[in-house]
């Protein structure tokens, strides 16, 4: 892995472009920054444009594949907010905690390899600097019933 | 908006009373201080002497109407929580980051919504230093069949 | 409480062998620091050889009890991913915040109470630095269908 390459760079490389930052949802910011330290709020899989199914119950509306695929969406998301806030992502210095919520269907523990299409994504983008501890869920419902929630904290410069 | 209001000032202004500060549920403290940052631990809408419906589950027991409301309440608890551990909200720089979660009925989307009863709480007593990241999840169950639980990360200063 | 005591040394005193740290479920590590602080990722209760019953829902395949043994064993994964990273327990100044995830059976609702699994154990440990803000939620689904996953914010030294 190139791990001299820039995050910029890196995506340049791997032919992808990011969708326009999101809106919030409600009455927040999509990112806070304090000191070192960006929060990015909780992200959906929903791209404009984009018609893959990332609504409904894992396990039962959406397989494992399609469920990997919208935490690999919301990745995007993720990074498009980080990016509309510091400028570049090449400033980010590191990622540090990702926490994954999953629209679980009754009985659907295959968490982790769900949340893995983002955080692959992120060690991707990232190299080294991409690795990040985390934490994933099953939960009950989500906002306008999203497959998938991703929220990030992540070091940052100016 | 009067930005320039102290955080205090603002809370007479818009006559509201803090609650009393609630003991924690278990092996923990209410707000855990640590550099320029405060943790306060997940609060819920239960007030002593106030009636209003604030257990059940949301889309069932509740409507949207009351589990904003609740949100609301919940905010009020956070808020006297802060001001018990750092003396005075007027030593709240900013907030950071909240985490909500609705006790969701099956079917019941409408999280930030319900959130938002808290979030806006919080712009209205700290102005433009109230932005902040969120997520709202909706769960399975919460302590004591609470609507609402939410916790916040806020910096602060001596 | 022994407060002058090291964390290290308490565990010795209340005869507490911690296991080798997990491997991670996924595509993250076990452990991120940064600056002061150390992220650690979500654990469970499994511990290899160790045959307790750690998964299923918490009020039907599990009592409040052997939900409670789930959240300490859980606890002891927590201090041996940390110990892990940094070198030795001795090193964390302090506790920040913990975040309690319950596999809770439609209508559990005494989550603060098998989160105490947890918390006390970290009190026990660190004494007077291991006190921490919480929150605790009952969720739909966790990874393996553990019965309890925690996730812990540090403050660590060199």
């Amino acid at each position: 892995m190139a791990s001299s390459k820039s995050a910029e760079a890196r995506l340049v490389e791997l032919g992808i472009e990011l969708p326009p930052a999101h809106a919030p949802a409600g009455s927040y910011v999509p990112v806070r920054r304090v000191g070192d330290f960006a929060y990015v709020s909780g992200q959906g899989p929903l791209i404009e444009g984009c018609e893959e199914p990332v609504t409904g119950k894992v396990g039962e509306a959406l397989d494992l594949d399609q469920a990997r695929r919208a935490a690999y969406l919301t990745g995007l998301n993720v990074l498009a907010a980080l990016r509309a806030e510091v400028g570049s992502l090449d400033r980010v210095t590191g990622l540090v905690k990702l926490l994954g919520f999953v629209n679980a269907a009754p009985g659907f523990v295959r968490i982790p390899e769900v949340i893995n299409g983002c955080s692959d994504l992120m060690q991707e983008v990232f190299g080294e600097d991409g690795r990040h501890a985390r934490s994933a869920i099953g939960v009950a419902e989500l906002p306008f019933d999203i497959a998938v929630e991703i929220e990030l904290i992540a070091a940052v410069r100016d």
